[in-house]
Parts: C-alpha cells; sequence; structure tokens
C-alpha cells in the first residue's frame, strides 16, 4: 500500500536553521517567543536545555539517549534472533539511539549464544558505506571515534573481555578513509561499569549471562536511561509480564526496530520527557482551553 | 442529582506531608525517586521547582498564579454581570488564582458601569467571616496585608485614582482581630503599571476602559499570566472570537468559577503548565509505553 | 494551505458496482458476507434497507433526508442572511439533502423579511447548469420533478400562498430541456401539512412566522426528521440555548454547509443512524475486541 | 483497594419493568419515544427486537447468544488450563452466554486432556444450590430442560459419543426438585451438527481434536456466533495471531471469564452489535450533535 499525505504550508511556517548547538541551539531554546521545544539528542544536551529553559513558560518534548537493554531467554529460537540483535547492536555503527548495547542472556543458551553470535559479529563486513558488500561504516568524527576509544580502553583496564572488535582490522585500515571502530563485544562486565551504564552510541555492547527472569528485569532496569528494550522468549506470559516491568518508552517482543509514526515515541527516566507521533504529540504542541458559557 | 465516588487505597499510598517551603517542599522535589510533581501556588515557587528539578527526570504540572482580566462590552445586561464581578473580583478577599484583577470596560459604558459597581464594592461588608452578614473576611497573614498595601502605596505615588476601599474602615479596624483590608478598586491604571501585570492576590481591582475589540483583547493578553478571563458580551461572534484569542486556560463567557472536575484546568504562560482534571491530567501522571510483538 | 491525502489501496480493496437499487442494491445489502452497510439516500430506502437486513449480523450506517428548519430572530444582520438562506434553499434545486424547507422567521422581522427575501429569489436566474449567469438548474428526473409538482399543487389545493415559483417561467420552457422547476416559496402553511413534514427535495421552502424562542425550537423539531438547521441571531446565549434542544445532528450559527471532514456528520430520528467523518466513524467501520491475557 | 461511584437519579429516571417480552418487551422496544434499546438476551430475541424495530428510529445494543470455542494447544499445562475449563463449560449449569462449549484440543494432548478432563468432569458435585458442596445446580426451568434434552437425543440419534453427563444420577433425581441436567461432555462430533453450532445454554460440551493452527481457528469461526473465545498456548506468536484472527468480541488468553467493567463487552455476526462499558457504550447512548459557528 502507498499511502503519502501531502501538505503545502504557507512560506515561513517551517524554518531550518543550521547551526551549532552553543550559538544557533542556544539562541532558538532561550528566547522568549518560543512557546514549545521539542528536541532529539543526547541526554546531555537534553538537560543543558531543560536547565537553560526552566526559568522560561516553554513546554518540553525531550527524546534523548539509551542505553538499551535486549533479554534473551533460554527458549529463544537462536536462528531468528542472532540476525536481528547484529542489527539491534550495530546498525549504523551502533550510532542509533534505539540500538542495543546490553544483552542479558539466560545462563542455559549464554555459551550457545556466544558460539553462534560472534562468529556473526566477525563476519560484518566494515568498511566504505558506497560499498553494496559493506555491512558498517565508520562513525560520525574523529572525536566520536576517541570517545569511543576511550570506554574500550578503561574496558581493557578494568579487564573486561574484549572478544571481537576493539582493534581495526589493519587492511581496512590503511585502505579507507574515516573513522573506523570495529563492531565489538565485551564480556564479563559489571552491572555498574560505565560500559554497562553510560551511552557509548558505537558499535559496542556488553553481553552478560543472567538466571532468573527478575533479575534479568532488575537488572536491565536499573540504568538511568529508559528508551527502549527487547525482550526474545516464546512464551506469553513472561513476555507482557517483562513488558510490563521494563522502565522505557518502547518495548520490542522478539523483534527491534519496528516503527509506525503512529506509535507513540520516546522515553522514562533519563532518556526523555514526554511522545512523539500523533496523536500522542498532541499534548505538548496544542495547548486546551476550557471555553464555559452561561446560556441562561 | 447527588453523586460521589468512593476509592479506599492502600494506606501508604497517599501521605500528606506538612512542612514549610524552603525544607519540606525543597525535599520532596528534588527527591531522586519522585518521579512525577503536581504543584498548586505561586508562579514564584512553580519556577522555583522547575529550576531545583531541572537536573532530575522528573514530570511537572504547575498550576500557578494569574493576573486574569475580564472584558466588559457596551452590549451587556450590568445588572447581571455585576454581581458576578463582585464575587470574581473580591471573593475570599480576591486569594482565588482565577480572580479578576483587571477589568477592561468599552467605553460607551464605561461611567454607568462604575456608577453602578463602586456602590456594590462599597457595601460589601466586610469582617468576621464567621459571622452571617460578612461578604469578606481578612487576608491570610500580616506579611500577605504587608505585601498588598505595597501596591497600594504604589498607586498613591503614581497618582492612581483609588476609588473605595484601600483603607479600613476604622470601626472594623478598633473590633475585629485579622489582617483586613477594604475591597479597592483603582482607576486610571496604565496597562504597564505592576498594579496591572502583576498578581496582588487580595481583594483589588483595577478598571480601565476600551474602545475596540481588537484592543481589548491584546491589552488583556498583554502580560506575561495566562491563566484565566471572562468576556461580558451577548454577541455570539464577539464572544467565540475573544474566547479564541484570549490566551488563558480558561474563559468564561457571561460567568465566572463555573467548575466541574472534567473541564481541563491550568493556565497558559507563567500561569502554568499542564492540565488537570482527568482525563486531561492523565498525561502528566502515566507514561505511555508502545509494546510491540513479533507474531509472526 | 493545499492538503491532500494519498493512498493507494491494493486492486480489489474498493469496487464500484453501478446498478439500480431494486437489483444491485438489494443484492448488496442482502449478501450474508457483507458485514457494513454505509448508506446515503432516502428515508425510505434506508429504511427498506434497514428491515431487508434486520435478520443479518450487519452493521448500519444510514444518512438519509432531512427537512431542515432554518430559524431566524429579530436581531439578525438581513443583509448577511439573506445570501446565505438563498444557497441553503436552493443550492442544486434544493436537492441537496441539507437544504433548508423550512423558515421560522420571528414576527418582529417577518414583513421585512419577506420584503427583502423573495425579490432575491425571484432574481435567481434558472436556467442551463452550463451557463455561467445560472444560478439554478434543473431537478434530476422527469419522474422527480413531477413529485415536487404534486406538492406544490396540494399547496394551491390546501389555499396556501405561493408566493414566487410554482409555475416555470415560459421564455425558459420554451427554449431549455430539462426538468426545470423554479424557486418556490409558499407563505402560511400549517405545520402538520406534508409541506411541511415531507421532505421535497426540490427548490421549494415554506416560511411561517413565530413568536417566542420556546415555540420556534418546539416547532422546528415537531418533524420525524432530524438531519440539520441552521439558527440565525446574534445572541450567544439564545444561539446555544437552541443548539443544544435542536433535534438533529449538525446545527449552523449564521451559517450553513460549512463542511469539515473531520466534523461529525449524521442525523438523528428518521434522519439517520451514525456518524460520518473520522474519528467518529470508526465505530461502525471497526469492531472494537477485547483481548485478555493471564500474565501470571 | 475498596472502590464505589454513588449516584442518586432523580426519581424516575431509572424503571424497573417487570413482564414477559411478548407483551411488556414488545410494548417497550415498538415504544415510538424509545430512542435506544440496550438488550441483553438470546439471538433469537434480540433479531425479533431488531426486525420489531426496523421501521422505527431507534439506535440498538444487542448483546445476545454464543458458541464459544476454547483452542487448547499441545504446549499447554493441563494442570492450570482443567480447572479455568471446567468453570468455563459448566459454571452456573452452562448457564452463561460467555461459558465455552466447544473445546478444540491439540491433537497431542487430545488424550491426555480427555483423561484428565473426564475424571474432574464426573466429579463436580451436582446439587441443591444452597448445599456448600454443591458445584453445579439445576438449569432455570423445565421448558428449558427439555429443550437441552432435544439435543442430547440428538446426539445419542446420531451416534455422538456422550462420555459423561446426560442422565441424571438416579440418587440425585429422587431427591432433589429441580430441573437437573448432569455435566455432560460430547465427542465425536461433526462440526456441522447442531450440537456445534446451535447455542444449548446448558451443562453440554463438545470436545473435538485438531491438528494445525489454521485448521482450529478456521473451525472455531466457523458458526454464526461470536461473541467470546478462550485459547490455551504458552505461544506468544500463536496466542497474538489467533486472538487477532478469532472472530469474536473478546478473547481470552489463558484465562477465562476475567471481566473489569472498563472492558469493552459485546459479540459480532449473531452475537452481537455494539459494545457495552464505558467509554465504547457511549456510542450507542448518546448522539453526537455538530454545533458550527459563524465567528466572523
Amino acid at each position: 500500500m502507498v499511502f503519502f499525505l501531502h501538505v503545502e504550508l504557507p512560506s515561513g511556517v517551517v524554518n531550518f536553521v543550521f547551526g551549532v548547538g552553543p550559538r544557533a541551539g542556544q539562541a532558538l531554546v532561550t528566547h522568549p517567543e518560543v512557546n514549545v521545544i521539542s528536541f532529539t539528542g543526547s541526554t546531555q544536551t537534553g538537560y543543558h536545555i531543560k536547565k537553560a529553559t526552566s526559568h522560561l513558560s516553554v513546554k518540553l518534548s525531550l527524546e534523548m539517549g539509551g542505553k538499551n537493554a535486549g533479554i534473551i531467554f533460554n527458549d529463544v529460537d537462536l536462528a531468528k534472533c542472532i540476525p536481528v540483535l547484529l542489527r539491534s547492536c550495530f546498525l549504523n555503527s551502533g550510532q542509533v539511539c534505539l540500538c542495543t548495547s546490553r544483552l542479558y542472556v539466560q545462563r542455559g543458551i549464554y555459551d550457545e549464544f556466544l558460539q553462534k553470535f560472534l562468529p556473526e559479529v566477525r563476519k560484518l563486513k566494515v568498511g566504505d558505506p558506497f560499498d553494496e558488500n559493506t555491512k558498517m561504516g565508520p562513525v560520525v568524527s574523529k572525536e566520536h571515534k576517541e570517545k569511543i576509544e576511550k570506554y574500550l580502553e578503561l574496558a581493557r583496564q578494568n579487564g573486561h573481555e574484549i572478544v571481537s572488535g576493539g582493534e581495526m582490522d589493519p587492511n581496512v585500515k590503511s585502505t579507507k578513509k574515516g573513522y573506523y571502530i570495529m563492531p565489538t563485544v565485551i564480556l564479563n562486565v559489571d552491572d555498574r561499569s560505565k560500559l554497562m551504564t553510560e551511552e557509548i552510541f558505537g558499535p559496542v555492547v556488553c553481553i552478560v549471562p543472567f538466571d532468573t527472569e527478575d533479575e534479568a528485569i532488575e537488572r536491565a532496569n536499573s540504568v538511568q536511561y529508559g528508551l527502549c528494550g527487547c525482550i526474545w522468549t516464546e512464551n506469553i506470559g513472561r513476555a507482557h509480564r517483562l513488558a510490563t516491568r521494563m522502565e522505557c518508552g518502547t518495548v520490542w517482543i522478539n523483534s527491534w526496530l519496528i516503527r509506525d509514526l503512529r506509535m507513540p515515541f520516546g522515553g522514562v527516566k533519563d532518556s526523555g520527557i514526554g511522545r512523539e507521533g500523533y496523536p500522542y504529540s498532541e499534548e505538548v504542541f496544542t495547548e486546551v482551553k476550557t471555553v464555559c458559557i452561561n446560556v441562561a
């Protein structure tokens, strides 16, 4: 089904303003005639806006970062699960706010999962995004690459096991321009490590085992972020129990990144305030007015 | 029709905590496990909460102050209008956030309005609230009385005309305990005066003439507050045009303070964020979660 | 603002079936695999469908006929009102279900109304619809013309005053093909006359005087139809009181035929069941299903 | 949580009228001033009302009969499932419109299911409803008992296997007043048998095996009724696929008769039109009116 909506707004209603945050962004968000700010970006910048506008009568919708968990139970079909998780961990080099960066794998399939997942990670062809065979390109900038590498350095210092990725393939290194990070899997990470609590926004996923449903959801919920998560199980009761308990705005069950613009989109905790997508965004973009008429 | 809803919540779900803002309030609003704050109080305190929580992932619903305008057109029936305006200006000694403190009266009836309104103001019996004949009691505290008196002093300094009230009737003064302010009407005030832009929260109303519909609504909208307003006209087109243009959360047409808990309640601009009243408050007290299940 | 929605449905989802009611229509509405019938047409046919499907589990949305009243109060501006009423009475030769066919005019302006309205009716240029100067064309068929003429004959027999229209201008008659009825105004008609209670669906309007608001609304509501109506008054209280009391699906105040597809559309009483226009039509075109999952 | 809503309506608003359908019911439903009929009862009576009112402008909400299927898959835990199915088949002697009267059991557990279910059926203590040990009482009337017995006779004539129930225990027979039918299980019934397509409204359930998901849902949907159904499976994908495909108003997954007055309640096909429960019943009990005001 082909479906599109065409609206011609009067000239001047929508304006694109290009500029960097400290100048253009700051000027926009603190302008006294701005009534609504709908922001998508990092948690750090979102909170900057929240503070910068805390003296103003402005409504905020903030879509910020995530440290999204995947919970994989013993009863899953790994043949279906692993291809989706490869995408959810490494799509756009992990530079999607919805990417999964913490995998909790139930102990009964933990070893099997690694045996099947790691070879697929190693097979991901990294390189020129214009090459049709490429599965993963570079990260966005030198600064961002360095930020990610600091997390990898931290992993090494703390003795975590980097079982894949980390170092760029020297062959790729020598022939390609761009800031490349290989798809990286880290094991044996403590839940309290920055690797497990901070948004890296790169092709880096930590994989840890768990035993019980309660344990899994408590550990998944233990971060300050709450954007999204995915749950992998064939069991209907468990799936719905955890969907209810997962502290985040979107839960994908046996799936990831299924989007529809009518689905409310947004996060809780440090991942955001408000929901995008009609009719859920109506609240932020409009003001409800009560008009009460005496008809006597 | 008698109608009530009885709900017994488990013990501990609702807690009343008594204390002063700087200690109890501050501790509550900045507590890291508080997810939602629904505040009703002054704009100053509301913005304090907004700033104090700007680093926290907390949702705010703020019902703050007002400087509510009444617009009275030539075509009204003063016999119906004046009794309602007496209440809207002086109910609870003007200490209701919804009270009207600016009256814009169309020039054609301005003189007649004052001739009929002022005697009624002077007739309002001020005194002991437990006396059945009393129409208006004291204000809430010595500090608040002094705050109101500063505005009256400002009026005198600026040469505004205090045509009623201001001074307490000496007879009342000598016999009554409590902090009394007489119902006060001020004329000839400039729209930019603090008397016309700041919330006095006392029995003080400024009355000014206007000529055209456009002028009236622009002047009514010229303050930073936007809680409510009332429009007095028999003309259906004008009433609805102004109801749409009035920048506030509630517009009463030929009426005031008609409330129903299902009417969305709240303000815009410095009067607040969010709306109270089900289902409008659902947005702030709940989080929408998208659960997306792969059923293939 | 240019605004359109483009949807390409799969081939076969929407089918246009041409045919006459007794054969094509009957076959469609009584087909056992039809779940929903949304019908727009005459009340007679609508009730035929209702009876023909009363043994079937089919949902009906019926948009049927009307005998729509206009109520004009003394306080209106006739210069604004009359041009709209000319359209509401004679648009498409009165062959619009929303056309106004009963005008209740308050006695204080009754004579003035006729003095201003009738000359405008007589000025309406009737003729070839392809001629740019034409204001009104023919009715749809010979049968329909004859049906309308029977009502005019009834008016003559009962001594009602046909003050305009009725007879076709002989000049037009001789030169034009098509089934023409001149724009017709009938006075002095009793509310119980078929002219006042049955849908004529032609360029025929009955105009009668009234005295009070209560009388007007009771007489307007006295027919079995309830599609729409229009109220002409500048008074806000009266307009809203009558809008509430008027037994119909759409009330236009100081206007007619303002449509927006998001406005719920439909009638009550013999004018229909259900409302068209999203989201109001969702109820008839969908079934709500409760899915209750045990997650224990 | 204790929760109740107390409303005192004015005297005369709600009236209970007792009487039999052909006299009291008929008079009520065909009264010309009745605008809405909300009926709960048999499909036969519901269609009678639909026909009897097909010439009237009355809105109908019909909650009628059911022939509700339960689908039990190989993967269920019978220890959880069987106690719920015993209730769903025999509660109130099967005289609940929501009772399950057709069980489709997947072939892999068909034998085991019968081995565990039938002894429980036989253990149900039938007798005086005032006796605390009684699990099942009599049916409502002599006429109704005879109607149920005709279905049992039909089963015998067609050679279906009545593996439990049917005959009343002679001991009970001799000592108890009332019209008793023993809890009855019938096997080897064809889907097209009246036993599988008509509502018996007694303690009679037919149990048949099936092989595939597609087969089960098609057979469950093959009747003209569509009130409710229950699906028993631990598999999340299958449960949701079938919940979507099941043609009925309420689907219980791994449960039965979980009700909440806010859940929309009603059926499709011959089981009803409309939904009960606020806000879903608002559509039938109110008329939406569009009021469009010219504010120019």
